[in-house]
């Protein structure tokens, strides 16, 4: 029998619970042998957390248990889990965690920490999508050549609701709060940051990057209107919020950032709340993982299937390069990220602007792809739509700067980068 | 190091040599140990494989070679394979096998054989998708609900240029053996039967179920038409052969033949030679997996996952169940699948026919949903389309055989499953 000790027993830490209870026939038949929860460790005891397992406020209460074979680790937060991550790994207890902050800045101090003591982490990336093995085990024999998914599903919900139904970000934005998607203060999940978690985890397995947030470019979805989703369906089109790595020689572009994509690629055609990762190998091609990112029974079925690997005795380095054998890519700058870009502009309506533009463009190398003309609400004046083909990102950084110091050229310039 | 003998050194086993060699940095990295090919066998020693290694005409050169850890069968067949299998883990070798048929028909026994050895078929189905490791490490919190699998290339290339192009079933079906994605006698592929392997195989980890192709319901695509396709445009379907196998109580339904499924569901936006799992466990929810199906470099990623799996020293039951806590589930009989149907009649152009048709389906208990009529290439008839409610396989069986005997229908009775 092995058994479990919960830091943090909130709705997916009761849903670990609770499944493995509901579900002990089919886990022990999959593990080959008994797991239970002997505890768990809340902040507030006096809430009723519908579960039938003893819980402590003190989180040595776990860390410390002799009798427990795997903590389970579903506080959030940083500094707190890890210490206590690193003191359960100290006491030779298996760690199973659904943390992607903790991961996102602490992922290489755990692997050094963890040692042999296996250090799992499947659920903190994309829900219940089997993702990480897919990564660490299905894909072994490949070079990654990219990633891009779609990892946060209020971001995607939104999306969806702009460009199916033609809402305004405000609205669904509200919308998206009322029905719980979305939390009070938004930034972590509109601004791209919950979604760069996940991305720096995946391109740990991938590439063997050691990455923090700061360290890569991160945009969110505020900014984009009708106009661009217009713009993006005339095109062919979708917009999606993307975490993307991609090995481009010896270096790996990570960014986070809405994206323009081809509207008959797989992942542009993943609607709702739901998440999915697409993953490009040397060997095997493109392939695609789809499932629910977030809910406490979908992410509870990740903690689990590490639960389950543990016990099965299976072994393989955390972050999927043995130590010694790193891949020695090295994360390029933001700088250097090369692609291509949808830039609105609104200018006056008048001749010789569309050749101020692009001689503007010109100057720094940057030549137009396709190109569309609206009208303006503002009287005078007109939009301008346009992509542009690939180009270095500092290129278009100089030339949005040019751009809208230009006397034809009103307020700022929204901008896109797309992906093909 | 770890030695490789490989049995079948075609385009998925020089691919395999080829991916250890040209791959060598990330699979050592991934697995931890340098891997190698010691030998392989061919049947023809003349032919020249393109790989750079030692190759023999005598499979026991493999399977008796002390020196050889981990045994690779690509032979395709089943009983020479089942021997060799057999031999190769009698000899304490692990294995790693692609052969879906060898799985299809002896999976049990090799399990019961293999005991604690590893015996492994990642690339048995699907091709590079890692859908068995999905299903018995990622997933293994869930009972399954259900299974539906695009899993013959073949078929999904045919069904989108009939439903995006109009392509008529025997010029696609030309196109597609001169393209090579059909064989000759393409029977195997379109009439369902590779598919039943691979649903054979995946109803295992699943649901414990030990059956054989023999004991289920395998229909292909031969039979659709235009007519068909026109109507599930109308109606919002699309077409797909799908393996499907369904838990219903204690009972599980298995069973390959195309479907009618709704536009908007992921699985059906899967076009042409791609291959993609859609599983619902009663945890996680849906979750689909995606990629190549087949292809000499797809195929081998999974074989090398496989042995990259085993070099980490990984375990877990072979089929999923632990033994002694198998999941009792039974096959349910062909006669008693319960899902919804769609006919399409050539019947008299005259009154009352309608009447006559909805009056005999009504005595086995079968009620309409849709109906759609269309004039018919022959002058006083008409073809009639509709669909049904549910109802029970042996229900639609004897209904057809009523409707078929009516002097006022002409011909074959065409049917087709729907499932939503």
């Amino acid at each position: 029998m092995v058994k479990i000790g919960i830091l943090g027993v909130g709705t997916v830490g009761a849903s670990v619970a609770n499944i493995l209870e509901s579900n002990a026939d089919i886990i022990e038949a999959r593990a080959g042998k008994k797991i239970i929860v002997k505890s768990g460790v809340v902040q507030n005891l006096s809430k009723e957390r519908g579960v039938n397992i003893t819980l402590s406020d003190n989180p040595l209460d776990v860390v410390n248990d002799p009798e427990i074979d795997i903590v389970v680790e579903l506080m959030g937060g940083v500094d707190e889990p890890y210490s206590l991550v690193k003191k359960a790994l100290e006491n030779g207890k298996a760690v199973v965690t659904a943390n992607k902050a903790l991961l996102a800045y602490h992922r290489y101090e755990l692997q050094e920490i963890a040692g042999d003591i296996p250090l799992m982490y499947e659920a903190s990336t994309a829900g219940g999508i089997p993702i990480i093995g897919a990564l660490r085990t299905g894909l072994s024999a490949n070079h990654i050549e990219s990633i891009q998914g779609i990892m946060n599903g209020t971001c995607n919900y939104m999306l969806t609701k702009m460009i199916n139904e033609g809402a305004l970000y405000d609205a669904i934005l509200k919308e998206s709060q009322d029905l719980g998607y979305a939390e009070a203060d938004p930034s972590f999940d509109v601004g791209g940051f919950d979604a760069s978690h996940k991305l720096l985890i995946l391109a740990s397995i991938a590439y063997g990057i050691d990455a923090k947030p700061e360290d890569i470019l991160i945009e969110g979805i505020e900014n984009i209107t009708q106009t661009d989703v217009a713009f993006a369906k005339e095109f062919g089109y979708e917009i999606k919020l993307l975490g993307i790595a991609k090995k481009i020689g010896e270096g790996v572009e990570l960014r986070v950032h809405a994206t323009m994509i081809p509207k008959e690629s797989m992942i542009a055609k993943v609607d709702g709340v739901m998440n999915a990762v697409t993953v490009v190998g040397d060997r095997v091609g493109e392939t695609m993982y789809y499932g629910p990112g977030a809910g406490g029974d979908a992410t509870a079925s990740a903690v689990i299937s590490d639960i389950v690997d543990i016990v099965r005795g299976n072994q393989g380095p955390m972050l999927g390069y043995k130590k010694g054998l790193e891949s020695g890519l090295k994360l390029l700058s933001k700088d250097d990220i090369i692609t291509q870009y949808y830039l609105r502009l609104e200018v006056s309506d008048e001749s010789g602007v569309l050749a101020k533009i692009t001689s503007t463009l010109g100057e720094f190398g940057i030549s137009i792809e396709s190109m569309l003309q609206k009208p303006s609400l503002q009287k005078s004046r007109a939009k301008l739509l346009f992509t542009t083909h690939k180009t270095k990102e500092s290129k278009m950084q100089e030339a949005m700067k040019s751009l809208s110091s230009l006397t034809v050229v009103y307020g700022d310039i929204a901008m896109m980068r797309i992906e093909k």
